[in-house]
């Protein structure tokens, strides 16, 4: 059995690895920590996982919360995981990260993110970047199977690199100017209440936010970069929408060749060939987001306007599940060389 | 392997048997039947399905359609199943039925029963009645585990009588006017497209309906009368709020006794001792409808106001689960010597 | 013109009666007053106000703040209107206060009221509550005439004692349990954001709370006992569902009285006459809370069920209007002479 | 006082333009015609009218339904008002139709149209065609001030053009490929309940639909080539979330000329001088769709990204008042030489 630790257990990205791990055949849970949780039950805190899960929470720094284990996930804030992963790394722990800590092995690109959310553009920890895997498990496959440390991918950046990845690595967009219009469900805010997602609020509102520059973009821009091989610009909108799970996020870019729908479908399945949880469509699919809630799948709409030379591509992700805690637990899989799909395909529950 | 036919499979009672049966370890659904959707793929019909269960479903009638199953759900509406049972139960078919057409064993029941959803007041398979068990676990466990043919209980009314069966089998109240409040999610409804269950109709909306008397009190008070040994009359409200699933029951009626909050604690937890989804709570617990929703669990808090001699229970359950196709899978597993739980375990997600 | 001054001008009680009195034809708002929002425009705040209200809040305290008024709408926390009171009633102003500061003459009430809610049992102008008036329009309407100092109710309270009122006063139940099975959307809970309005957490669930004893039944049961000449004793349970305007409330009392439906309806009718903002029907209305929605109509469903002699009331009102800043407009309409609807028959909108 | 008819009084069209009417100063409803709801008053069909308006529905072709009016609004479905019109025209009323039927002056145009939604492609009153006007108040108001006969616009095309309107007019944007990303309400789907718009298959859902071409991009389209006098082409996603009533819609451009985000405030904010309804910010603003809820305003982001040289347009609009009755009321006051304003301006209610 692999010995699983989570810090930052009391949010939705910790709860979220919890319910996962709970399920998951080939792991224990043995230390949950959170500051704001400690000495209490996490079914005292979720009281949906009573009878399931029900280990009382460790205080950060005590002798329980440091505890040796096989994996660690660090569901925590950003620039908290940069000072907890030495350790975790000495007592012999794989570790991966949900925050921006380690998605950039480039010093200024991190300055650059860190700044956009209002964080010390200083990395506490720059010797582990070079180390350290961007955690899309659909194009770091082999990176991760022998990480130690990997950084898990923004939620919004999971749906938009998804979505565009194989349109990219084929070379049938313009790069000049990729569009992003992403849709949101609220959970993606966390669990901590704001005016913003105070029900009244919220119940029967949408809005677009950070127009002044998403830090989920830097992101996207990169790894598009790279699969290219040239420079890819993103224009880039988050809007928030009342549904609590899900991100749907509609993509518009020129085509730079000549193509067909057909040619975007082939180019799809044959880039996800070998992941599971990726599902590629046209656009006479009837799907949406309560379609993926509760899974670790990613549906992907492809379509091609020719009388306006232009590539739409929609997807849906869960942003709790392939946007965070699955897109984990995937990741955790690959690393002790476990079948991908392990602990993830619980039915779903719908409506 | 139990094979396993679900009749209705185009509705959420059968999609939800399907959602609890494709993970669970016994079993192998053979068929599914259903006539709005015969001919497509279940996957089609609920896309997040898609990858979990690709059944084609046959249509009524058709040779696939009429295979034999070890076990058959109908999860019909009223008066289809008392139609369908002898020919299943001669092909060696165990069956569990959604609707009312199992719940009485008294003909004039049956039909005060039907008349309250303005069916036809007689019974076509009056002979099977006899043999025919109300399917609610907690109460008919061993009547259940040898029966060939379960009428599933009510959604209210599972909620209500698990609520109050301890508090009436140990003459804590008075019987003659025991109040059910009840607020239903909106999936109760079905799936069938309807005025009152239009979105902007239902989104910011709350209302009472069936004022006039509810089909549901009649099992309600039935449970209660032989319980008690004495007749238990219920003054019951139904009420729809914007939730997809859930239920929430408030109960209230006089103490006939000299008692204290801990003789309720004790005298439920004693009566749900081996129920494994019955969990007690006092009022100081923090439990809301969510907090049951994709799980089998009945949560239930008890409660005694010395001031006004009032007994007050409330509880939530998810009417899908424990409300429908999760009592019907408890009760298969009951029937077919397995445990209980099992294939009702898994993680529910939250939020 | 009558000049209007409201104090604690940037929560949901603030903004609801802004909104009002922008329409009324008689009303000049001079003053917003806001602890939070000092120095901004109201409509930076709530931006739906833009172009229909956007003065500049002052901050308590200030010269602006303190410019005198004809009417003053406190809609601050408990303790804080006891506190102004003096000062605005010696500037000239007759006072309308949202909190628990006003609704009670009697000290030891006060104080049992503040304990529920966490507060200072002693009232710190203990020599106002002989003239101060409760603000139920509907049962006070002849004191409120004449009164410089008005408590307005509060929203489950003016939800229970419009449903029992005639049924009380014609003696037509047993006062020793009258139930009042409450059901408030969100808004209730006021503009702060907290963990348990947290849009996740709220968006499909419900739940009860302040089970131990919710402070509005202090008001229902004095209320009532007055109408009543003797002592009524009410079992109360507050519950909140995710809608975001409402309150529906189920009440049940055992009929003292051998009375029927008719009897019912003839008397709220006639307890009612001349209360425009009170409509009353029989269980055949398909009436909810979106039909109240943005009104300040309390609409009352009376019904008998002579088998378990059970009285059931259920009505619904807008918690941000009747049950808070509509109520208070209408007493303001009384207090200055003024038709009791004035500023309140905007026609609402829907869905 | 103007006398008006509503036919097609039952929908959501009806009801948003009864609700406004009965506010309007100048204007009293003689008649409502609806099929479905003959015979009952209208705040049958709607409680929350109730004391507001209970005028009795006619039933079309019926003599009252015949009766001459000042100003006819025909929410009525596609092709009902073409055959309708000459009669009411001919007894002396003018019409506001909120169809597609009065939308296009070239037949061809109206073929495409009615094709796309799967109509007759024929129009049965061509003839019409030269004198109606499109209805889009801001962009028409002279030809509306003498019109007879009205083309409401489609909801998502005034939303689509009002933003793109000024950026098209001053040569700022490419025409080749103006993308429009739509986000609606759930009412713009009207009041017929569908299995698309059932609430336990909406509220945590939110899917794009006819991606293969929806019916109101033909107007935006024409519209935009109008402005700008060359042909406009527009990729165009209608997308729907679970809210009740708005469209966010969020439109992409390059830009034709080195401009600058105060070059697209001051073009947007002199192009819509004099145009009440419509108020524009940049991107620092706070602004969503529960803020122009209820009100007739569209309220509008500018923005500009020099790096990917992209104008981004942000809007928001109530679909059932700026996107239909409010527009509808804004036409006919215009037609009436009555203030635009004229009963619009009633204040909304928040949250």
């Amino acid at each position: 059995m692999i010995v699983a630790k989570v810090v930052g257990a009391g949010g939705y990205g910790g709860v979220g690895i919890i319910e996962l791990l709970t399920g998951h055949p080939e792991v224990r849970i043995s230390t949950l920590v959170s500051l704001s949780d400690a000495g209490k039950s996490i079914s005292e805190v979720y009281p949906h996982l009573e009878g399931f899960c029900d280990i009382v929470v460790a205080e950060p720094g005590s002798p329980e919360a440091e505890a040796p284990a096989d994996v660690v996930f660090f569901s925590t804030p950003d620039q908290v995981g940069m000072k907890l992963a030495h350790a975790e790394l000495e007592r012999g722990a794989k570790i991966i990260d949900y925050s921006g800590d380690f998605r950039f092995k480039d010093l200024s690109a991190y300055a650059e993110y860190a700044t956009r959310i209002g964080k010390n553009p200083e990395h506490t920890s720059p010797e582990l970047l070079d180390e350290s895997v961007y955690g899309l498990t659909e194009l770091h496959r082999e990176e991760i199977r022998h990480a130690r440390l990997v950084g898990n991918p923004g939620c919004l950046a999971v749906s938009c690199i998804l979505g565009l990845a194989p349109a990219v690595k084929n070379k049938f967009i313009e790069l000049d100017n990729i569009i992003c219009d992403c849709k949101t469900g609220v959970s993606g805010g966390g669990k901590k209440p704001s005016a913003s997602f105070h029900y009244p609020a919220r119940y029967d509102h949408m809005n677009a936010y950070k127009l002044a520059g998403h830090q989920h973009v830097l992101e996207v821009e990169r790894e598009l970069t790279v699969l290219a091989g040239e420079e890819a610009r993103v224009t880039f909108t988050a809007q928030v929408v009342p549904v609590c799970r899900g991100i749907m996020s509609t993509r518009y870019a020129r085509a730079s060749a000549k193509i067909t729908v057909a040619d975007l479908l082939e180019a799809y399945r044959s880039f996800y060939k070998g992941s599971a949880f990726v599902q590629v469509y046209d656009r006479s699919a009837n799907i949406g987001s309560a379609h993926v809630r509760g899974t670790n799948y990613c549906k992907i709409i492809v379509d091609f306007d020719e009388r306006t030379n232009c590539v739409r591509i929609i997807s849906h992700v869960d942003n709790l599940l392939k946007g965070q805690a699955g897109s984990a637990l995937q990741n955790m899989n690959v690393m002790f060389g476990l079948p991908e799909t392990e602990g993830l395909l619980s039915v779903p529950k719908y409506p």
